[in-house]
């Protein structure tokens, strides 16, 4: 019997998804029919879903068995009343990948102080060496698979990571803390902190003026995670006081960043388009795939997202 | 009994030197007196020895059982007609610490592509990502302690790590060229290559112009090396015609790199004031006592320069 799953993402996107999709189902034994254009709502099986697509209103896809989100992301449809089916955010080797060699990449730059090398020394021989990763300190805010997964990279370097999540966690290398009471002992110590945590209301604005007054002065900010983590007009005011040193961000409240925001144009904050983690059709596709193969298989979906939580 | 251990380095280094390697002595068990002043050469057991310090002249040390180098190189004074005795490179955990850190932040900044957002897109959203590091190809030349060290980081990240050395080597995960025929092979198709071979007659403008004309069209260059190993004129015209991308270099024919070399203001050329790797007193302390305590029980010592091969 023909599996049918519906492709509810950017037309353009789908360009790009037609063909990684139906290989991946056809290489996990299913007969799918796959298209942006399935007919009758009841009568779609899965849907695979971008939040900037068409799609707002579940309710008509009553045979529906399950939302499978392109985007790691999940916090522009979890909140959404019509979504009564299971909803799975995208969890795959690509995202993971680019995530752990951008953390890594940007920590290792402020880590090494490549920016004043990158910038010209202008015939200036300072050959102080950098202290080496394992007396340098990296708290990762967030202890998701992305957090993980880049704590693991980074303590292979040596580095002095510590993990802060909302619930405990036991990560084998990493001094981990947890909870409201946990984040000024995390924070306290970090020469470098980078955020990884999902946005959901608990966690919009952890990096507030408090939060950053515990960072120890002249810390580096990183944030791969979400724009709402980080309190934006307390985190300029702290690059001006020289309590945060530097900001490197990706993802901001507002995407593309306004011309006019003065992230732009902050001589201690560099700007990255959210390129940190970005879904590759060819890797998702098969994450795609394998949750469409569980379901009519009756196994548990993988990354299913817990709704009360928000992730 | 108590060894006598000459310390030949400058004298600004004893400072910096002198508790480390006491502590370190005693630490390994050893009865050891340590000064850069022992009195009658001829009783001197150990020569620690720095080649930028005052000893050139090693033949009236007639009792002396070992030189230890505090270096890892040991061009300048592996020639040394008057050197009779064995002759021992640093290699230290800090030496290779500090490698692997800066290679693989260097790689990944290339990779990442950076230089634009340090530099700063002025409110243009580029958002094209990156390719994943397992589609760069990273070449290192050199498959020595440090060169093994850097794959081994490299891989771990996904990069498709070749190395090449002069005689044949098996290294996990990488695959390996060796001699003069293997180098264009070699390097065909490296995104990136890295530099860490031994300074010898032999290795001298190993990436010349003939060896970049090999490289595919833009690619980077990065020498944490030795500076002889590149023909600069010939990088030059090849940056300036664009068959190389950039070049990041941390070591050079004559240090500190004189004021007005072009490579200080070239825009495709990135110096660091060698740095990549420089000796730590305290851990590269703990490998010369390990020395002098094999060197006393008779065990073979750690590290011994082949005087033939130069390294």
């Amino acid at each position: 019997m023909t599996t049918r799953v519906l492709f509810a993402g950017k037309p353009a996107a789908w360009d790009d998804y037609r063909e990684p999709l139906r290989k991946a189902c056809a290489d996990a034994g299913l007969t799918a029919e796959i298209s942006p254009d399935m007919g009758p709502p009841e009568s779609v099986d899965y849907i695979v879903y971008a939040p900037n697509g068409p799609l707002q209103d579940f309710s008509p896809y009553t045979g529906a068995k399950a939302v499978l989100n392109l985007w790691a992301g999940v916090e522009r449809v979890v909140g959404n009343d019509t979504l009564k089916m299971p909803l799975c955010r995208m969890v795959d080797d690509g995202l993971a990948e680019g995530m752990v060699e951008w953390v890594t990449g940007h920590v290792l730059r402020h880590h090494l102080g490549m920016d004043a090398h990158i910038h010209g020394l202008n015939g200036e021989w300072r050959d102080t060496p950098p202290p080496l990763a394992r007396d340098r300190a990296v708290t990762i805010l967030g202890m998701g698979e992305l957090g993980q997964a880049c704590a693991r990279s980074l303590t292979a370097l040596n580095f002095r990571v510590s993990g802060w999540s909302r619930s405990p966690r036991e990560v084998p290398g990493v001094t981990t803390y947890h909870g409201a009471d946990g984040l000024r002992p995390a924070l306290c110590e970090a020469d470098i902190v980078v955020l990884l945590l999902p946005d959901t209301s608990e966690t919009e604005n952890t990096l507030d003026a408090e939060a950053m007054s515990w960072l120890p002065r002249g810390a580096v900010v990183i944030n791969p995670g979400r724009g709402p983590l980080i309190d934006d007009d307390a985190l300029l005011a702290a690059l001006d006081a020289g309590q945060i040193a530097h900001a490197t961000l990706d993802v901001f409240r507002v995407e593309p960043l306004p011309t006019d925001h003065p992230y732009w144009t902050h001589p201690q904050v560099t700007v990255t388009p959210h390129i940190a983690s970005t879904t590759r059709p060819a890797s998702s596709a098969r994450v795609v795939a394998e949750n469409i193969r569980r379901g009519e298989a009756g196994e548990p979906l993988l990354y299913e997202v817990d709704r009360a939580r928000g992730y």
